[in-house]
């Protein structure tokens, strides 16, 4: 399949990218690294994710109107959130590598990456500042929904959680960033506010597809495929969608068993193995299929509203297959 | 002495501060704890330190005929930028307590803590957007110099510093913000560049002067005042002002032992005691004194320049004289 609206703008993003990293400070290297610019030592690295969210931002811009030129700004500054939003989400979880690296914390300490990841988050408003206030403007609001979601996320891992409060958490934590994708492409191209409100239903559609989809490779992807080790959602007592949804369905002796296992200080093999074979007697990972699919058709319907052209509007709906249906 | 700089705005910015940190997520009463709005359990206190940037901004706003209502998101702004980076720094120096109160992550964990800092700066960059995208410029610009600084700090600890690099890092860590403070007082009133220069000036000066002040306490400041243990600053090995000139100027037997004292694990008193001596015998705390003279009289050549009322340079000649002979 063509990913049009992941490959048209990459060149450019990749460059504004590098740009907006340039500085003279020996934190700067780090950012570089973070992004997949650079390697360890500063040398040119070519590890520079898929972009999905800047790519986004520029496709909406262009399918309603705005230059390229006025755009970029905001798509680098949101690509920038994205990436300091990991750097302190990797101290946090503790994790040592993202996507085959070692990650900012482990490479150059905790407290280094503190600072990487502020400096970032300064960076990355002071971009988008180009593309004009109000794109400044939503990319803030979105960055504190984020941490706010991610700060729900972080109390979750504590105590049961119902599935709106999961849905809320996710909507912060992933939707925040997927939705400011697509209004700041709205923003820089001057969208009225009917237009802002149907980008709006259009990205929590897409976010919340992406995430549960995200939710269902933690525990189903392919170990291989997907880089981590099978299930390992569940060997984290990860609160994902399909554990939350295990322990809104699971009764009676499934119950107990369930929260005798997430209460222990580690998971064998078949605990794994019973909470897995448990979500497939409650229907989990079909329904979960199910409701991603759901949320896609809420975005295809959004999408009809919008005034895309027809080339448009099939680039993004692959876009959003490749979403749901990717595997890794 | 009357202070008049720093009682005259008092109400106005609680009030503003206290408004701009609301909301219904439960990080933002970590917020309002941090910057003395709140105690640990969200019931009001009355905390709130001595807000010198943000009183800053509004006496030059106002002393360069902008209204106070412009300027005041501004002013907030930068004193949740200050709070922002406050939060992550105690995390990274590992103190358990500021103020006589505990800090952020000894209440809530180092992950809320990483949040509660993170969310802070988006706010504070928010706040700041309502008084113009200069303003939010020039306060992105700052918070990114002031963490370079914090990072060329942590570099500190491990190595021997130049005078020259350690006023490159005050002029960053500490100086970036109270450089903020005038000219985001001028940025809302639409103060030409050449004012901006002289404001610039006027606030590297006064920013070196405070620093070096804070310095010279952290050694000879009354443990009782201070609130810290005296000599603190020695017992951490902290590469500040006094540090920095004793490392530059001993030689000799001085040198061997300074550099033997620093490359050890724990400091005993004695070993407090001679690097205290040394300093006396080197002149460093009257040289210091010295130092802050020179830089407060750079401020004042610099604040001639400006069109302040009578009473308005009296007002500000009053504050840098205050933060000079500051006894904490």
């Amino acid at each position: 399949m063509d990913l049009a609206v992941l490959t048209r703008y990459r060149v450019q993003i990749t460059d504004a990218l590098a740009a907006s990293l340039e500085g003279e400070a020996a934190l700067r290297p780090i950012l570089a690294y973070h992004v997949g610019l650079a390697d360890e030592r500063g040398r040119p690295a070519n590890a520079v994710g898929k972009l999905l969210r800047p790519s986004l931002v520029l496709f909406v811009a262009q399918q309603l109107g705005a230059s390229l030129e006025r755009a970029l700004p905001a798509a680098v500054g949101l690509e920038l959130i994205h990436n300091f939003s990991l750097i302190h989400d990797d101290i946090q979880d503790g994790d040592r590598t993202r996507r085959g690296r070692p990650t900012v914390w482990a490479a150059w300490g905790v407290n280094e990456a503190i600072n990487a990841g502020d400096l970032m988050q300064a960076l990355a408003v002071h971009e988008a500042l180009q593309s004009g206030p109000v794109a400044a403007s939503l990319l803030l609001n979105a960055t504190a929904a984020m941490i706010e979601g991610q700060s729900m996320d972080l109390g979750f891992e504590t105590r049961t959680v119902a599935l709106d409060q999961y849905l809320r958490m996710i909507d912060g934590k992933t939707g925040a960033l997927i939705v400011a994708a697509f209004q700041l492409g709205g923003a820089v191209a001057d969208a009225d506010d009917a237009t802002q409100a149907v980008l709006r239903r259009l990205g929590r559609a897409v976010g919340r597809a992406f995430q549960i989809q995200d939710d269902l490779l933690g525990i189903w992807g392919d170990a291989l495929v997907v880089g981590k080790p099978n299930a390992s959602d569940i060997r984290r007592r990860k609160k994902s969608y399909p554990t939350v949804l295990a322990f809104e369905r699971a009764n009676g002796d499934d119950r107990a068993t369930l929260q005798q296992i997430y209460g222990q200080a580690a998971l064998t093999d078949d605990d794994v193995d019973w909470v897995i074979n448990l979500m497939t007697r409650l229907g989990i990972q079909s329904d979960g299929r199910i409701t991603v699919q759901e949320h896609l058709d809420d975005a295809a319907q959004a999408l009809d509203e919008l005034p895309f052209s027809t080339d448009g509007r099939r680039d993004l709906e692959n876009l959003m297959d490749y979403l749901a249906r990717r595997d890794k």
